[in-house]
């Protein structure tokens, strides 16, 4: 328990949605992270131009360019960090961005089945590889035994839409491909908990609600939460996690869903 | 409950391993299919020899060639089975090939990760969107309601490998490329489950055990099932399930495993 305490966290899609979202809530810590990694793939684009702001105000916050489809662009960013960082490691790992394509069963195809994978499921696979080093080094930099998010952790951010179980808003869309890459998410997640617990790394993935954001509100329809709602939540559960927590699948609220 | 009774199937991979076990269960049935569809993607090559001879003796068997992460080669197989089959649908479509490659999670690579999708998941996927015309025709051909495998049904061979709650033989190989390739073909099960019901089609997902082939014997170690064993019991799992059925995961005994 108690509160999450990290020198240093990395967010990938943070120049928009729950990845910006995560950003501002970093800052407004009792105390805030020494490093924000703020990681997007056109740090330069209209699209990142809150972000921008944001880090002229704030200097601990640091963009560093990142397509996480693109494995030279991950290693490239993992150098980046590891410069930054000094010595020290990498605390939290937030495998953020994410894309869907709202699409029916019948009209997916072999290139947006390809595209969607890569971006949600092999992407957090490669980030969890390159970054492995600095987690490492923040677990045994850190005092204590068992696992914490303010130690080291790999959060993905998931969907409730990856449910086998409990095939969730089908009415409102198949999106097939996104639901096969966060079902396949999830998997990685498990894997990732298994393979780097004993590197003192704990990992979960995160259904974060159903959240107003460019992907949540398609459309003419509002979802539930927003974007604080739903940060402030996940920031809470992840402070709170520990060691038995590790490989599974949260929302929001610290619920556990079923795989 | 009852017989197993189809006029029509099609496997794929059925050259060698549990879809060469198939091919050889539908011959020795009481009242053995019409047309067996045993799809390869090398028909004329050493790997399918043994079909061939097999071919040779029984003119019910239909060698295709398929190539299941192609979607030409899935197109002009579904061309090739609709004028076979005349005015008549497919039955039974079984998604059986598939692919593993042996890593450590470490040192998966975007390249492994996509060609194990494309194989396990995608194809699958666009199998079924290319057989659907046929299988609607076969279930609308069929007499009685509910669905059933002996009417229209999709069967994905998938692995206990994929069941994320209960990661199986984590020691004996990692895997992570495969194992989020289940867990995903499982999902598109789901979803097939729910799209195509009103189609009459029933989906299934099977671990069909740890079996006594290519895949499952890698290196000195012998699977505890033979092909036969498998097979035997899949197909027995095959004649008594109905639409209650639809969209779950089930091993060759007919035991339900865990998402
Ligand atoms: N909103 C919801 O209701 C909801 C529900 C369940 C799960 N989620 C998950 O939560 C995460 C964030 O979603 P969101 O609602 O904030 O989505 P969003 O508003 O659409 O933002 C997506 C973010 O991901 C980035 N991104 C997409 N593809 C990328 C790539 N290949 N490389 C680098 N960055 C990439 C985008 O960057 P660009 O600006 O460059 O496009 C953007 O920053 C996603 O993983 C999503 O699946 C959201
Ligand atoms: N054996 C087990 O213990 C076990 C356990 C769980 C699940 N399974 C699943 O059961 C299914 C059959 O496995 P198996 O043990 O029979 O494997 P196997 O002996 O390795 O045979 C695999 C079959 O799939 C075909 N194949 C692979 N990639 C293909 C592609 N892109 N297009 C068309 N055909 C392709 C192969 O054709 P080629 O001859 O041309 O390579 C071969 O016919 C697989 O889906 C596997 O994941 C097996």
């Amino acid at each position: 328990m108690g509160e999450l305490c990290v020198r240093s966290v990395l967010v990938t899609g943070a120049n928009r949605g729950i990845g910006l979202g995560f950003v501002q809530h970093f800052l407004r810590m009792p105390k805030p992270p020494q490093w924000i990694f703020a990681t997007c793939r056109d740090p330069k684009g209209q699209r990142a131009q809150e972000l921008q702001n944001l880090a002229s105000k704030h200097p601990n916050i640091i963009i560093i360019p990142l397509e996480v489809a693109n494995p030279t662009s991950i290693k490239a960013a993992a150098a980046k960090v590891g410069e930054h960082l000094g010595g020290s490691g990498l605390n939290l790992l937030i495998n953020n961005a994410g894309m869907a394509k709202p699409k029916m069963l019948d009209d997916e195809t072999l290139e947006d089945m390809t595209e969607v994978y890569t971006t949600n499921t092999i992407g957090p696979l490669l980030m969890g590889q390159a970054f492995l080093p600095l987690l490492k080094k923040a677990a045994q930099g850190s005092p204590g035994s068992g696992l914490s998010c303010s130690k080291a952790a790999i959060v993905n951010m998931s969907s409730y839409a990856g449910s086998i179980e409990d095939v969730y808003v089908w009415e409102f869309g198949q999106v097939v491909s996104y639901r096969c890459s966060k079902a396949a998410l999830n998997m990685l997640t498990k894997c990732q908990s298994l393979a780097y617990k004993e590197h003192g790394i704990l990992c979960v993935t995160f259904h974060p609600g159903w959240v107003q954001t460019d992907m949540g509100g398609g459309g003419s329809f509002k979802p539930p939460l927003t974007v604080d709602d739903s940060v402030q939540g996940m920031l809470k559960v992840l402070s709170s996690i520990s060691e038995k927590d590790t490989g599974t699948f949260l929302d929001w609220e610290g619920k556990i869903l079923p795989w």
